[in-house]
């Protein structure tokens, strides 16, 4: 049985990669959600009781090495280590595999401004004071990335028919364009509504708005260039 | 037939990561060497020729999709390509396996302060001014999780016997570790050791010193916080 650690859905973009991946897939598991709390600090010091790197989100396999638990930390990790089970995990032709795991580890390293400028904060809605050189340098490659998936296999998710490891990984962008509003093509917007639609991603995002913790420093990332103009989230 | 595109070999971290698993793993390549050249700009446009993202390394198989060409445009994505084809990549046990992607994974969207503060730069020997707390706490996972491989898997690779992808992704830092004198245990030091003597990383330094091209942006990055006390490379 798969047990999956993860932070508070409002704020945790990292997690929500293999936990939607699972739900969207069907594959059952256990969430375990710790909150943010105190510092960075402090919640490292939570996350390394379970994750060796304190980070999350973080697999455990109880049954993952000959009846002992074996801990997979990082997100792009666990969806190998998911894809050796579970063959729908990444696209079935070998093209479009090799397209989405070149998409998926180009946002697990990358676009680092529009993580850093647009933290992921699912139940607030914000006007940007700026657009930084940065953010736009970020928004046109993710404009001409996903308007390749969609156009070379057909859409309505970035690697075709079906939902895949790729659209888990770019799933906190959907919320980020929300939360945000960023100016993207009307083919990008069109694949972020059909992401936002997906029941997954509706159950994360009703979740997320029933939290009642505010971490400061996650409430003061989402607004550093940015004015409040909505809060849906339970009080 | 693989083309892989790279940069600088005595820069280019990200570059060396699928040369020295290619060379390592004895599978023939055509290695194109594309110099960083102006600012990070000029090298974007001119590496956005061959890969989609303007970003070195990109891996070419000129018999990728029914015999017309793919580009993989990703470090971790090309080792992923090159496993479904060459499964000696990543370590034959699933533990093993599983264990080997989790560390190159955090290698690659993690170390932030590592890979900042102390940039690749393989012909120079510099002395850090001061050792920063985000430093500090990088080198203390870094050893933590090497000892944790070395002693899991009995070495002297990271992963076991054999070098495997996972040996690619840190081999970066042996170089960084030299050039830095970084302080790390004795095991940790001792598996630094046997990555610089390897074939494969003696090519790559060779080649890198012998290099005449200097980039203002790269030297100035490796000496923003050192003082220079060799440099190694041709004049």
């Amino acid at each position: 049985m798969f047990d999956l650690y993860i932070a508070n859905k409002n704020y945790s973009s990292w997690s929500l990669r293999p936990w939607v991946l699972l739900k969207a897939l069907e594959i059952p598991f256990n969430e375990h959600l710790m909150p943010f709390e105190g510092g960075l600090g402090e919640s490292y010091a939570t996350f390394t009781r379970f994750s060796p790197s304190g980070l999350v989100p973080c697999l455990v396999d109880s049954k993952g090495d000959a009846g002992s638990e074996v801990a997979v930390w990082d997100s792009l990790a666990i969806v190998e280590y998911l894809a050796e089970l579970y063959p729908e995990v990444w696209p079935q032709e070998r093209m479009a595999r090799a397209w989405a795991r070149c998409a998926s580890a180009e946002m697990h390293s990358g676009f680092s401004v529009l993580r850093d400028e647009c933290s992921m904060n699912c139940g607030v809605r914000v006007a940007l004071n700026t657009l930084s050189d940065g953010l736009k340098n970020n928004l046109a490659r993710l404009d001409a990335l996903w308007q390749e998936g969609l156009e070379r296999f057909g859409g309505p998710f970035l690697a075709g028919k079906q939902f895949t490891a790729v659209d888990a990984f770019y799933a906190p962008v959907a919320f980020r364009v929300q939360t945000f509003n960023l100016p993207l093509s009307e083919a990008s917007l069109g694949y972020v509504q059909h992401l936002l639609e997906e029941p997954a991603m509706e159950e994360w995002y009703q979740a997320a708005l029933a939290e009642t913790w505010r971490e400061p420093m996650h409430e003061q990332d989402a607004l550093k260039n940015a004015t409040l103009l909505n809060d849906y989230r339970a009080v």
